[in-house]
């Protein structure tokens, strides 16, 4: 009821304006409660997607997969599937409404980030120096699937699931990265 | 040399520490002079970025290129050659140093999303609604030219050109958004 609590008082006051220890008087918890679930206010308006990245799995689990390329984009489409079909996350829809802007790209950022360190430590064989086509697939995939997520959100109220805004977004980017050096080279 | 003011200050004082001021009054020029060359005193440490970012051609040029996809690669190896080739970007060299951090993120993000909106706008040929696919290979192209680019600066000072780093880095992603649909879906 943290996440209700400090909804409400964003929507009524601004995001700024709100402190932690309001949200946790809303919600007749103790300051300290709040930071047993989120470690700062904005993670709250990331809960969704903070919960979708946490479903994935340890990437010791896929490290061993004969094609890791398409191990991760299985677990991104199923991590995918534990987000609500209909509803975006908390601080897109409302980042217009709360005033969100820099706010909003800098704790977005903090996701993707986290989202392509997984992708690295699965795609890279050598964990201590990832080569730079490694490096390149972590990259390039987390920003196929972040363009996915964006066009999952603007399609508007009738969406279908994540999934299938993502699939097609990864889909080119899985098949570079599996298809080998068999290309010229510039 | 406003530039020079302003690292020998960051140096001597800090970042945060180091105003907008002191450096025109540094370089014996008025802050309004300042503000002519730079929009924020972070500009300043993205200089040799920003003027390779600068250095791409206009999207309206290559947008009507038989294969856009080469054609943003190729422009991308292009600008990245601008750059100084011994020199990596003053912002990361001198990060630890000047104890940026969040301000690197944040203000790197910012170049990140230049190139992204770039990409976007050559690969979309619908720009009023660009397709996921579009929209996932500008995303995925600027994602592994980051990945090339943090290949670069790790390699150290005896590192070769850019262009060397940025080149495998893209290949799979344009050979993945070239080759068409002939692909399974997940």
């Amino acid at each position: 009821m943290l996440e209700d609590a400090a909804h409400e008082l964003f929507l009524e006051q601004g995001y700024a304006a709100t402190t932690v220890d309001q949200i946790a008087q809303r919600a007749g918890v103790g300051r300290n409660t709040f930071f047993n679930y989120f470690g700062a206010k904005s993670d709250v308006l990331w809960a969704d997607v903070d919960d979708a990245l946490a479903a994935l799995p340890p990437s010791a689990e896929l490290r061993g997969d004969d094609d890791p390329i398409d191990a991760v984009r299985t677990a991104l489409l199923e991590a995918a599937d534990t987000m609500p079909a209909h509803r975006v996350p908390w601080a897109v829809s409302q980042s217009e409404l709360l005033g969100l802007g820099a706010e909003l790209a800098s704790s977005g950022v903090h996701r993707l980030a986290r989202l392509t360190e997984w992708l690295g430590s699965v795609l890279s064989s050598r964990p201590e120096r990832p080569s730079v086509t490694e490096r390149a697939a972590a990259h390039a995939l987390a920003g196929a699937a972040l363009a996915g997520a964006i066009d999952w959100v603007r399609a508007g109220r009738g969406r279908s699931a994540l999934r299938d805004h993502l699939a097609p977004a990864l889909e080119p980017v899985c098949t570079g990265f599996s298809a080998g050096s068999g290309c010229r080279t510039a």
